[in-house]
């Protein structure tokens, strides 16, 4: 049994809690058969039992390598990347006018969790590549279109993001890489980029990077970025001046290459211009909600693989005799029967399946913005623009969290490479860097999603949970869920008004001193509706009759909701005391009273300068950060 | 800069926490020199930054591997285990009699302390070894003593603690390796013990293990487990029957071999009795005390060696701007400037160094045990035992997140095998396994140490800490931490005291069926008290006129305390409420629920019978699993 996601609990997400065929009577996905979309999961099961999970440890024990000339991987993953070219699954989400099948988001969504449930350092290629031809797709010249977007919808070519440099990771205002412009219309390029996944490999004919550079005279920052096409190969056929300097040695997620790459060190790498001078940042930027879904899917489906590996091990190990009858003569029971291992296993269930949940979620808001009418795209769009942060960060914290109680319950064992969950949880904590890091998620909730339109966003958030707890309370089963619900989501909206209200008072940066906190509050509130939707979509299976098997999936559901609900929402109410108390200690802290060894005494107060600065904003606006667009790692 | 535990940080919690100095005035110490204690850490400081840490990133490269006859480890290992020999300080902790200095264990815990930090793999073969000799000092006959004990002190035989086998991790009640008595005194002993550290190598002129086995015809289960002291090379100069069967192959830790040892396959190997037939258990676990505040700090000092590299990272690395002025033709600020980064840091050191306040303090409880008067020494006794199972265990969980917390400062480089943070941070993830895991922690605290004398032992750690908080109240700098360190501690005494009342009604499975909640929760109340002594100590520092760098290192003591006052301490209520609803979630999830695909559906309902055994047992006794000894990996 390959203990990846399986296919049961992603259905149940898919049908009993989004009820994805309702999107096959948009306009937008008119004619397509709900059936096909099973087929396509069909395949893709098929391929992540059959083609990607088999080399995963593989790909993990044999990084890839550079000799100065080539990068050299495993051959296992050309076959199995051909292999997944070949299915033609790589099209799904791509529109007809480009080739595509145009399947819903969620459906294609649902792809990408299979196979990135089974490995998704595999996909990691094909993940990029989808951002980049959606990019080109919406930005792109015809010409550009016509050369590059084919091959990439089709899988033969790949794309890269190429953002951060070694000097600017997360503050994007730094980069220096330079574009100038030709007379043919096309620009050279100078300049390194650090943190390019898949930017240097044979796997695929050719590789579509797409960069952010500065054209000269143009304004300082963020304003005056630009993006361009870069081909690895050119049109006729000869090597970009595009050169590999370094890979990265990474502690996990190692068949994804990761590169440091030197644009025009021989005179300059050919590129085109992608959107209008200076305007290159909001191109890149319309991706992002889908991008950063899909980290959280990542994150999410390699939790739940950690935690399929722990139920397998906990249910095949005996070890140990019930608290309540020690005989040793009688045979130990199974781990799982062991009050904590169930307790760990729940756990990781919750995290797992709860962020797998959201991600689905969310990808279902994007084909509601894409295809719902006017009502439906405009609360999918504000939905998603204030769940965005929590989508990319809460599966990559909980996630990692449900991987470590996956090696937990294997004990020693979990320590060692011989079982898969350290790989897993090695794996994942690269989701809470990329793609905007954790801290810069919870400024980007905090700091400007919560306070948008007047709090309207947010409030409209709170009101869809409150509805949908009180519409829970009079069920009898139910009930019991939705209470803990609406007392932690109560609890949200209180400290989120106190803060709030405070801000103008205590200026941006308390204001957001704690927003990491914010952000981990608020996503278990928006977890733990979903999970209340979930026990509601169990509860109405189990009362529609359903028996064995889908019994037990159900019942499975039920539990990991209860857990949810008297475990988890708890600490909701901690974290709302923390914000609601303006807490200062790390703003406070003194620069000094950190200082190593190394450091001159006489640096010593710079925290109070720090201080002096944030009281002298103190009566600024609260629009913190706009048109700042920290996204990248580092 | 090595970027290890730092002396001053040490000295602050030997000197201004725990006043070590004192332990000279008693009659087991008479004699000595605080400034010899002085000595010996400056050497040991010395051996840690120029001996152990420049090989660490060394060994966890090169795992040992085994050719089939001999294990191989980098010769750098060599090197240092003999430097460190030579040195004389593995000797440190000894008693006079057996070749030691006597120092007192503060003192000697101090010193793995500094060099845990910069390698705690290299450290793992001596720490092993001091168990070992301490073990045979208290249990050995005469003559084994006259055999090991001088060359084991000395450090040039190594020891090692064979209990696990493979099919018998966490219950030992199920080991089969046996031992049969020979007419000359000795015993065969034949079978498989596996999760050995330190098991096969050639770092030492003898190996001598110490192995749990059965002598047939004794009691079942762990009253029939009797202790023996196995020597890899006789005292004739051949080679004992003792086989390297495999290396474990680990995420971490890789500097310290672990093997799966055969005992006997070419006819049995020879070994002699340690302590009383079918007493052997009980004498392994004399050692106990000492060896979980070993893990504990080897967690915590393993946390403040990565929360140092983010603390140099942070303040060398340039990357955005203040929230409070973004002006892109500024140049940007370092990092720690950063209010995210800062909490990141903060909450970082706060585990870090609480989790190394709590281990030297478990240390000094030792010191008072062994050399205090009779009141002392009863008092001692008291904390020790119900505080082991957090020693042991609240260091290696929150240290683990304080290594995650100094991968997250160093963003997308924290990823990369670069920097030692990621590697610090998989070292780490052994330490909630070994030498007991989490879940038996928390069964040990709860189930045993909190109900134990009828629950005095908790009311007098409960009172320590309750006149702690009053005392501080009338300090007008601590009084605003003692406060929710009085209502963390009010809290956990109110649930303690609904959970034990309700336990022979709800039966011992329901009773600690969150025992890792509990376990959790009280170390952050134990933390949150070293906390407040440390931030007394502090301000008494900086009252008598510190100034400098000496005043900087007061002020980030005192800032971490309020950080972990008004961040961590809110926990402990969210976590008091969970343990206080009962909650059984877990425990009641159905088994079936959480099947795989490959189990029969006849399975459904595993989950009912458990629940019913548990009613079965409601009104038992509530001495649950006393006599059982779970302890070890797996």
């Amino acid at each position: 049994m390959p203990d990846i996601l399986r296919r049961e609990d992603l259905d149940f997400i898919l049908h009993d809690l989004l009820d994805a065929s309702r999107l096959a009577a948009t306009d937008l996905y008119a004619g397509q058969d709900p059936a096909d979309w099973s087929a396509a999961l069909d395949l893709a099961e098929q391929l992540a039992e059959e083609v990607f999970q088999p080399i995963a440890a593989e790909l993990d024990a044999h990084e890839p390598e550079f000799d100065g000339e080539r990068v050299h991987v495993p051959a296992s993953l050309q076959a199995a990347l051909d292999t997944y070219r070949d299915s033609g699954l790589p099209t799904a989400g791509f529109p007809e006018d480009v080739g595509g099948m145009n399947l819903p988001c969620v459906v294609s969504q649902a792809i990408y969790a299979l196979l990135a449930a089974a490995n998704g350092p595999a996909l990691g290629y094909n993940m990029l590549t989808v951002a980049a031809a959606n990019l080109l797709n919406a930005h792109g010249s015809d010409d550009l279109k016509d050369r590059y977007l084919a091959p990439m919808v089709e899988g033969r070519f790949f794309g890269t993001m190429c953002l951060s440099e070694p000097q600017a990771g997360s503050s994007l205002a730094d980069i220096r890489t330079k574009a100038e412009a030709q007379a043919d219309g096309s620009y050279r390029l100078t300049g390194r980029k650090m943190w390019i996944s898949g930017g240097e490999h044979d796997l695929s004919e050719n590789i579509v990077h797409f960069v952010l550079a500065k054209i000269p005279g143009g304004p300082p920052g963020v304003r005056g970025i630009s993006l361009f096409c870069v081909p690895r190969i050119l049109p006729d056929g000869t090597r970009n001046d595009v050169q590999l300097m370094g890979l990265n040695h990474k502690m996990g997620n190692r068949g994804t290459v990761n590169t440091v790459l030197a644009f025009g060190d021989a005179g300059g790498a050919q590129g085109w211009r992608v959107g209008p001078e200076h305007g290159g940042l909001a191109c890149m930027f319309v991706m992002m909600n889908e991008m950063r879904i899909g980290v959280g899917l990542g994150a999410a489906t390699t939790a739940v693989t950690g935690y399929l590996h722990a139920l397998s091990y906990a249910k095949a190990r005996p070890q140990g005799r019930p608290l309540t009858g020690r005989d040793p003569a009688q045979p130990p029971i199974a781990i799982i029967e062991h009050a904590d291992v169930r307790r760990n296993l729940l756990q990781a269930k919750a995290y797992a399946e709860g962020g797998l949940a959201l991600c689905l979620w969310a990808a279902t808001l994007v084909d509601e913005e894409r295809a719902g009418d006017a009502e439906q795209a405009a609360r999918a769009t504000r939905l998603l623009d204030i769940l965005t942060p929590i989508v990319k960060s809460w599966p990559s914290e909980f996630g990692i969290r449900a991987n470590d109680l996956a090696i937990q319950v294997h004990g020693g064992y979990g320590y060692t490479r011989d079982y898969p969950v350290e790989r897993l949880w090695r794996d994942n904590r690269l989701n809470p860097i990329h793609e905007g890091t954790k801290g810069i998620q919870g400024l980007d909730l905090l700091g400007r999603k919560v306070t948008a339109r007047g709090g309207a966003t947010f409030a409209a958030l709170m009101d869809d949970i409150d509805a949908a707890a009180a519409a829970a309370a009079g069920d009898p089963v139910l009930a019991a869920l939705a209470e803990p619900l609406a007392s932690a989501a109560a609890r949200a909206r209180a400290a989120t008004g106190r803060l709030t209200a405070q801000a103008p008072q205590i200026g941006a940066e308390a204001f957001t001193a704690n927003a990491t906190v914010y952000l981990d509050m608020l996503g278990h509130v928006v977890v733990g509706w979903l999970w209340l939707r979930m026990a509601g979509a169990a509860q109405a299976g189990l009362a529609a009759g359903a028996t064995g098997p889908r019994a037990d999936l159900l019942e499975g559901k039920l539990a990991a909701a209860r857990f949810f609900m008297a475990q988890e929402l708890p600490f909701v109410h901690a974290q709302c005391s923390i914000l609601e108390s303006l807490d200062r200690s790390a703003l406070d802290a003194p620069v000094a009273a950190r200082r190593g060894r190394s450091d001159a005494p006489s640096e010593r107060g710079d925290g109070r300068v720090q201080r002096a600065a944030v009281q002298a904003f103190q009566d600024a606006a609260l629009g913190v950060h706009e048109g700042q667009f920290l996204r990248h790692e580092e």
